[in-house]
């Protein structure tokens, strides 16, 4: 089966020119079937702020309201996602920027409102909301998809989505398509026994060890959503997960040279 | 040969969420392979403002500097380009939004620095800066690219490019491929003999009766550089140009029954 990876950066890369050079001048250079998901970053709090929207936080929730979602629409949808792709332009990367909406990539529901109205906040319910024939046809064309963590709902609205869940949403659809590598990029070099050491890299993690690290606390709460959201994707049929940092983006995609490898093994 | 209809809104369309609602419903209705290229309207100015980004004017010319390439990719390249895919999907048109950038589209050169240092604007020097092999390739997997005007220099940087021109580069390099009409939408009903009174719309037009008209003066100047553009599309060998207004795209497109019909002939 071809291999696919999927990257995903988080705000501390998009934030940082330098980091930013560095990392798409190694993802430009792997080899093969590639995507890039992006988050956000700092930057659009900041434009938001001179553009009087505040942050809206409802018990502490973010809550993504009309003049937010545009605020996202230009930030990630545009700047961000376009200066990436540019620039893998100009490393030899034949990068093409989407959102959900674009050649409808991914589709999602509007959050229900329940306690809390996220407002215009995007659920990826299942793989089917994926358009694995498009980014198929894509890969095919040699074509490096980099997708905003923007969706739509198919009834003219876009809709901000969770960049890791965009992430691992897309690996899981793939899976059954492709031998899927994902590759979450964060701040630190992996899961760390020790977070102010980041000599205590865990290596390698299976469920069995997940379990019994969670028991004994040794994973910080921060890190059970990524972790949950990753050990899922290995049971829904991807090959490899691997948490680290950025600038290890290519050890890690040589089965976990570098940052935590989760496997179910 | 197959059809291509390529047509371009400006910001009167853009800004106007009747009008384009209008427009994008008539558009998705339209058969065959198409293309939409669109300007970027008011609101590049007033996000621009509340941002503390003046219009940068040198001896009366726009330049883009830094931050003004900054804002169009936010909000040509995001907002304005996301929110009409986002619609055209809803409509049922496969849309996929694309600067110059992605798929490498549109290559373009830094406009040369002689009286005037234009900042990050790209002149597209010939229509071998159209990557006509990718956007067939859209065209035949049924998606309608949508295409903000917005180019790149293959060096990393986006540039900011002239709407109608990339509308008509374009055409020309899809003149040997397609049987290509270009649709240019703008304020008026057509080229008008008298600009106050839109039922003295010019139906035909052909390159004689255009220089007997610009001699009697009969063309008022702001339109000169689009029929100019114009002509010189049908002299590479585009099919028809046909001005008018958004709300007649589809007439339009039915050989000129709405707008001026521009041919050789």
């Amino acid at each position: 089966m071809q291999e696919l990876t999927i990257v995903k950066i988080g705000g501390n890369v998009v934030d940082s020119p330098q980091e930013l050079e560095q990392f798409l001048s190694d993802f430009a250079a792997m080899p093969g079937y590639k995507l890039l998901v992006h988050g956000g970053g700092k930057i659009a709090s900041s434009i938001g702020q001179k553009l009087g929207i505040e942050p809206n936080l409802v018990d502490g929730r973010r809550i993504t309201d009309a003049a937010t979602l545009e605020l996202v629409t230009m930030v990630y949808g545009g700047l961000v996602n376009k200066s990436i792709v540019a620039k893998l332009q100009a490393l030899g990367s034949n990068a093409i920027g989407l959102t959900g909406a674009d050649a409808n990539c991914i589709k999602a529901v509007k959050r229900p409102v329940k306690e809390i109205d996220y407002g215009f906040v995007g659920d990826v319910t299942g793989t089917s909301s994926i358009n694995t024939t498009t980014l198929s046809a894509l890969f095919q064309a040699d074509l490096v998809p980099v997708l905003a963590p923007l969706t739509h709902d198919g009834q003219g609205s876009l809709l901000n989505t969770n960049a890791d869940t965009v992430a691992s949403v897309l690996a899981t659809a793939f899976a059954g398509i492709y031998t899927v590598r994902l590759l979450y990029c964060f701040e630190k070099k992996g899961v760390l026994l020790d977070p102010a050491d980041d000599a205590s890299v865990v290596r390698a993690m299976n469920p069995g060890k997940y379990a019994a690290m969670k028991e004994t606390g040794q994973v910080s709460k921060g890190m059970l959503p990524k972790l949950d959201n990753a050990f899922s994707a290995l049971h829904s049929g991807v090959y490899q997960v691997v948490i680290g940092q950025a600038r290890d983006v290519r050890a890690m995609a040589a089965n976990g040279e570098e940052g935590t490898l989760l496997s179910l093994h």
